[in-house]
């Protein structure tokens, strides 16, 4: 029994609120030894009061060690575990434009590359054509016509577009064409699993005709097929946990990998403070809300460790509008740790708080990774955090008698 | 997909050197309720220093409340679910007389025992002959002769010894002769599984063989077999982590183990300087070194609490020459607890301490049991100390994207 079978077995209906605050790349690390992290130099008053009362612990979004990228991290968080449920890079890719995925489609991340004379590849990324030229050549391809299935070819940016197959019998177990090298040929699409072999057809000939209709276009006279994929079977969130969820998210792959486990999306404008009017206006709609805040990611990835503190206190002030609201169950937390010192995503494990009436007091006075440590939540895998917030807020029945 | 999957499909390659210092049984007990454990009695500064700087933690061997010998004990520490992975006892004994198994090999641990008139066995131990008297013993026995497979007999200690049938087709799951008491006949070797019907026809035929050698040699006129096991299909380390590795261990279970996971065995001579030697010698030819430390295992073995606090003393003093060489990661650890006032293994949480440039402070300011309590670590399972030892050492690329 896992813990969806509990929590679908579980669940119990009420009229409870629970807001989890996604902060992207939460966690961080200090400059030196002994120094403060961006989380603990950051001015968090509100923060700060919900960490006295409520209960703060460190969690792991995947396991020890392991750095997640944006897929992983929003899973585990989700509470579905993001070593049994894995989204493909072209899925992701597709979520990242808003693409509405369905049960049909094959999504694919395609890379415009160049070829010489020989047909081998003399550069991966098409010596990085601009996002005008990248949408241009989208266009083109979009019109490409295979008997079967729809073809659907979107810009993402730049060198980088995405490719979907609709159709039946669309296995999604099909190699990737970048040989990762150049001197050579992009290879053929191959089928890595049985059911994918229609797959691999579709997107010989999608190539077949892509080559001509790129041929006069170097340095973007071809393309790479890579993270061929279909999106996962994932239970809802209505199913597994009985909530009425929406997500408040700016940027497309959060609003899409909410989607992927059934949260409605709402319009969340474009900065905090839409998202907290977006939240008032739909507070009466839903039981669970996912807010998802992304620069405390993209100014860790920047290495801009004042920038991030910055961002965080940002996002600190936004709190007492969430709080006005009196919801059961806040939790503020990130999808995984993005230390400026590191400019990139890291395994180190995640700030998390819960602010419930029913958290049991653990001393806790500051939201921080020293303070979070010593918390009442311990160390803990970032799947259980679902678990928790249904707990605190009175929405899960006794296990046995 | 579990953490091997990942780190299979994760691993990266760099120019990074991790150290993993193992020191057997560290772990300990105080000797009387607040008091000081061995290694919080010890003087470190060496390792007080590296704590400092890096994050500790408590490692959980196997599971909590199971005491793991040396075999789980390592095998967890290389990242290998000793639940998953198991070495049958004849495997551990072979390893530890050095004699290298292959895959074609059932090994077996013998114990001389005395047979009374009737054929019944009167002492399981043979009066603890002595190891001048089992040498000689196993020398004759290593001459019989079974058509189709070699047959290897090997002197460990006093009344114990080592047979090796090598051969196709010879499975490993045989019962144990030893009927664990006096006054009844040894057991016949039988089956447990199918695929072991020829290792019991060669085991019949060797006991049949073994006993007319052995007809005259009252008190050790005969033997039984223990612990009949293959050694097990185990991923290497350079499959699993993709790093070269190198094991610096004097003792030869140790050095066994680790050959087990496809390090290789450097010669380590005989003592912590022997080691580091080595150590500095092979430190271009491998990204990963294993150095095992043997005596804060047998001190604690022998109840002498002082001496294993001296044994922890002479480790420290050897750190700095291994600082010296500046490893991108440092780890100290053990395989297990060993407290001197139970004299034996346990199943305590070991204290464990990463050095690394990308740890998070965790204001822990020497190395002990009770501090590690408090550490970035937390409590953790052991076969997750590779992992982070990779994602340190930059040798693990994001999971998902």
């Amino acid at each position: 029994m896992n813990l969806h079978d509990l929590t679908r077995e579980l669940q119990r209906k009420n009229e409870s609120k629970i807001v989890m605050l996604v902060a992207d790349g939460l966690g961080g690390l200090p400059q030196q030894p002994g120094g403060l992290t961006e989380l603990e130099s950051a001015k968090t008053p509100n923060l700060d009061a919900l960490a006295k009362k409520g209960t703060l612990g460190l969690s792991t979004p995947v396991l020890p060690g392991v750095t997640p990228g944006s897929g992983p991290g929003h899973l585990g968080l989700f509470g579905y575990d993001p070593l049994v449920y894995n989204i493909g890079r072209g899925v992701l890719e597709a979520l990242g434009i808003d693409f509405e995925l369905g049960p049909k489609d094959v999504a694919i991340r395609g890379n415009y590359c160049s070829l010489d004379e020989k047909g081998n590849i003399s550069d991966r990324r098409a010596g990085r054509i601009g996002s005008d030229v990248g949408a241009k050549l989208c266009e083109k391809l979009d019109k490409i016509e295979i008997p079967g299935v729809e073809v659907f070819v979107r810009h993402v940016k730049e060198y980088r577009l995405v490719i979907v197959f609709r159709g039946e019998g669309l296995g999604g177990d099909v190699a990737d064409t970048d040989p990762q090298r150049t001197g050579v040929a992009p290879l053929e699409p191959t089928a890595k699993a049985a059911g994918s072999e229609k797959t691999v057809e579709i997107a010989r000939e999608f190539l077949k005709q892509a080559r001509e209709v790129l041929k006069d276009d170097f340095p973007a006279n071809f393309l790479t097929l890579r993270g061929i994929a279909k999106k996962p079977e994932i239970p809802t969130y209505e199913e597994v946990y009985g909530t009425r969820s929406a997500a408040i998210a700016v940027y497309p792959m959060y609003r899409g990998l909410a989607r992927l486990v059934g949260m409605d999306v709402l319009d969340a404008g474009q900065t905090l403070d839409d998202q907290c009017n977006r939240l008032e206006a739909a507070w009466n709609d839903y039981d669970f809300f996912f807010m998802h805040f992304k620069y405390t990611d993209s100014t860790g990835e920047d290495g801009n460790f004042a920038k991030k503190v910055e961002r965080i206190e940002e996002l600190d002030a936004a709190v007492p509008r969430i709080t006005a609201l009196n919801p059961d169950v806040l939790i503020v937390t990130g999808d995984h740790s993005t230390p400026s010192m590191m400019k990139s995503h890291s395994w180190h494990p995640v700030p998390t708080l819960i602010s419930a009436d029913t958290c049991r007091y653990d001393a806790c006075e500051t939201f921080g990774e020293s303070s979070c440590l010593k918390g009442g939540l311990g160390q803990f895998e970032a799947k259980y955090l679902m678990s928790l917030a249904l707990a605190h807020a009175g929405r899960l029945e006794k296990y046995g008698a």
